[in-house]
């Protein structure tokens, strides 16, 4: 992780960092003690040090096509306002007016001509500048009431926020993602569909889930005829291991005649996070299992190819990115998924299903072939996680070990994140 | 405000008041900082200092005519009993047995002939002493164990309590507000129907709220037909200023010639409160637009006349004090709201319509016909609170600068307030 | 109370206990401050001193027949599972797998053949050893990893739990209860129906309430039809007193022929519990009033004798055991109450209504018949609770006398739980 994470927003408080104890108590390979799954100070110090530090998957680029479309990103108690503006250039904006601090934006996605807040009528334009405020007086400089920012960027149609003033680069992010995302066609694509869960659970128990597919074969039946990750393990067979490589060959020969990257060679859980070398994303394309096209629930394709495709045989492409972001695309359709913070115990999650942006509904695809696959299998891993919140406020709660065949990704994943709470 | 206002109650600390450094963080003439607006121990402080120092709105007389008939005032956890004793006079006791603390009376208004706890009979009579309470012990005093009391005034149909040991003096309110309500006749009068709400904002943002216009044309389409608050700006030409001049005068001969008292010479918003004059109560009689002669959705008298009146043509009572109480009544029938704090960011209001109270439903008035304008202007009202509520909470919240034009009597509550905040 | 009690599982804190200065400002024969009845840490300290060191009624041995048989007692955070083992010895097992901290079952009741974590099928025995936990590595030793447990025991068909590593004897509740418990048969019975409450109420506040019958005049129609307890007080006429020590005797004489313990005389409340001498379990069988032969709405039996019974005319057989149990059995039906904390002002409460296990709805009883009396009185003890936790809410509150002649246990109960407050 760049060495200018830690650096800015946060007072250095003096001496010992508060967390120091906390994190020295947490014994290398086993799950963490239970503050840190629930604790309210714990979870303030998640929201300044992670949550504004990084840099936070918004949404698409394809929700916002025209000047003046806006979604709402909400972030804890933060609303933030994600619009294209004049110059078709995406704007983060704080959702909060600088005149007696209303929020500007009620509905969660809409289109606007200009920003005009609903109480005293502050009007700003698109990129936050305060353009009119009849009635207030002359001595007063406009320029210094434009609405408050954020720092956005976009990768192939995905758009990312980062709240610090002095944000970590993203350069390297874009370079590992956008060749393995690029003929995916996000930035053409359209939402089909976003699902909004509530999950009663802490958002580092949800990417722990996320870190290993020890789970999925008890949990996730439709996953996992698709995919090959539960096998990553210390008891897959001779036959499957062979299986598994020649699915590996027979994809990368034929994807890279056709010219679509390939990072990852192992088609089970790729590495990630990578603590010590500052990775907090990732991207691979992998091979479905022999006769899956894509990652419905008969395996056959359902929508129309995506992007440069030109051919369904394309395996999966994933994509992660600490802490707020994972997408599983196929050849036909992709699957977003987005955390953010409600509180110690809660996470609002919003799954979006993506199709190509000439794809008609009930023409061209069905909502119900293109969702159940992703809709399952993360509704199954949100039961998952709430039951295991409920055990960790147990005072019986204590921490276990991980396994180190199938579990390395949370081991990694639990380094990254006590890596970022520390201060340097 | 009289100088006797801090000094009870309130276990003076030693040193420094502790919010000393957050209300001298405040700069003046723009609004206050974010812990203002939803900490919890501002909160309590402003329950200490403001709600239980100050004189709060309760009710209407005409809502206890008979002895025994009672309705309770819920201040955050306190239930407050306000009861016509059997002299007639008006009781203020808290709803809680001095036997095992006890709620005395569940219902939110009814009449008893005593008060009888019931849990274990323990009997009161309806001015608060302890009459029977079999079963226990003789020596014990029956006089030591009467409903702790509150402070009561009345005033022309209003009902005022105080919590404080040694309240502030009222004779200043029942001076400035009675010879303006008189003729109003709310002593006289009936609620005709009131309605409940629990706005999701702290009780001073309600208050600021009202305390302008420059939110009403906007959000008021109603309000703005029959009044002339939103001109009291910098923005009013000089035939709307000629207009005003005319319609005052009018109103000011007339209702001189008729006996009705009218301090306030301006239409627009009245300045109030004035923190240097120990001011939290204000009243005037102010015109209407031409062809108004109610504050109903037509500007047509909808109910009979009531008090004193002989003719529609009386203009507009106004009454506000602090910290929980305005009240808009026109010829035919009057509107009171009031509000108590609930919590940090709950604020729960009562609005109750006036009439005459020998006005039958359905023969002299309608519900449909007295209410909609000042249902509406009251809800437009609470959406603007919570949204402005929402927008502080966020962390890019930051003070902004009031309208010298138009928020000047914003600044005036904010200055009130922290003087109030502040121990002498 | 044994000297053991307060030994173990509580870090002792320097110097003086912190609990003390508020123990200290409770006055004798006075209900306590108003921190005792909603504050947060006293609730913490109750969870530690009192619902973590003493003896928890869990629920009944007849809910769990079979090997397998399960359910779970949910006590603050905590989840644990009562399960009967292969060999029939019951096991009680904190519901949270040793291996990421999730809950184990989900369901209140239920069967299983082993313990098996949803999440990643760690299994365990029924007595909680961990038997297999495929994909960990080898060097980590399966015997470390056996699920937490609680201390068990059994009397007379009840299952109470100890949460403390080194509980206080049950011996001596044992020996109390079971001779007069014997007979009633809960141990050859089933759990006809439960009824489960979220009261609104600290659990002080529903034993409070339990501990006198002062109240019952006024809010217990039914029960005191039934029963004497009301009548023990200064206000019993000596008409009412020999018709009460009558059927004593008649009572006495009659179950002792029959061998039926009755250690108690006085038909009135029996005084409990007893800090002095530790006693926090108490039983005595006692008459009904002449006509009663069962705690039903007329007064009939409404189901098959219990246990060794051949005569319905058996009194009462009432038992208490704090912090969280009492049941009242009739000849024909038994009623058992369970408490557990859910918060400050929260309280779980199971009813249970028992019947012989070869009885069967329909044609040996009706739920309507067997049912209401007790949960009538019941749900009329939440409303009173509810009302006076709302009132000891108020600023309002202070503490108030007792009655010596009829809350004599009030006092009782409330010297017993600040001796278990403070440390030894």
């Amino acid at each position: 992780m760049p060495s200018d994470l830690h650096s800015p927003s946060i007072e250095p408080k003096r001496g010992i960092d508060p967390w120091a104890p906390l994190i020295d108590s947490r014994r290398d390979g086993w799950t963490m003690p239970q503050q840190f799954y629930g604790d309210a100070a714990v979870y303030q110090a998640d929201l300044d040090r992670i949550w504004r530090q990084g840099w936070l998957f918004a949404g698409h680029t394809c929700e916002i096509r025209r000047p003046g479309d806006y979604f709402l990103v909400e972030m804890d108690a933060d609303s933030i306002l994600i619009i294209r503006g004049e110059e078709g250039v995406i704007h983060g904006l704080y959702n909060v007016c600088r005149h007696r601090g209303s929020l500007i934006c009620d509905e969660p996605c809409g289109h606007v001509s200009k920003l005009v807040c609903p109480y005293h009528q502050w009007s700003y334009a698109l990129d936050g500048r305060l353009s009119s405020w009849r009635g207030m007086q002359p001595e007063l400089n406009k320029a210094d009431f434009a609405l408050r920012t954020v720092h956005v960027r976009e990768v192939e149609g995905l758009i990312f926020i980062n709240l610090a003033s002095n944000p970590i680069p993203f350069d390297p992010a874009r370079e590992c993602l956008s060749p393995i995302l690029r003929p995916q066609g996000l930035a053409r694509a359209k939402v089909a569909k976003s699902v909004d869960y509530l999950v009663q659970a802490n958002w580092k128990i949800v990417w722990e889930n996320n870190r290993e597919c020890f789970h999925c074969n008890a949990n996730h039946p439709q996953y996992i005829k698709a995919n090959f990750d539960h096998y990553n393990a210390d008891d897959t067979t001779p036959r499957i291991r062979s299986e598994i490589a020649a699915a590996v060959r027979r994809g990368e020969d034929k994807w890279a005649s056709e010219g679509l990257a390939s990072t990852h060679r192992d088609p089970g859980m790729t590495t990630f996070p990578d603590a010590e070398n500052g990775i907090w994303f990732s991207a691979n394309r992998t091979p479905l299992v022999d006769g899956w096209l894509s990652e419905s629930m008969t395996g056959k394709q359902v929508a129309p190819l995506m992007g440069d495709y030109r051919d369904p045989d394309v395996g999966t492409v994933r994509v992660r990115a600490l802490p707020n972001f994972w997408n599983h695309s196929s050849c036909d359709h992709g699957v977003s998924t987005r955390l953010l913070p409600g509180g110690p115990r809660l996470t609002r999650i919003r799954v979006s299903w993506l199709v190509d942006e000439n794809a008609v509904e009930g023409r061209d695809y069905e909502l119900a072939d293109i969702m159940p696959f992703w809709q399952l299998t993360s509704e199954q891993d949100w039961v998952i996680c709430e039951r295991q919140q409920k055990g960790i406020n147990s005072t019986a709660y204590a921490p276990g070990p991980y396994s180190t065949f199938k579990e390395y990704n949370v081991e990694g994943f639990v380094k990254w994140y006590l890596r970022m709470l520390q201060r340097p």
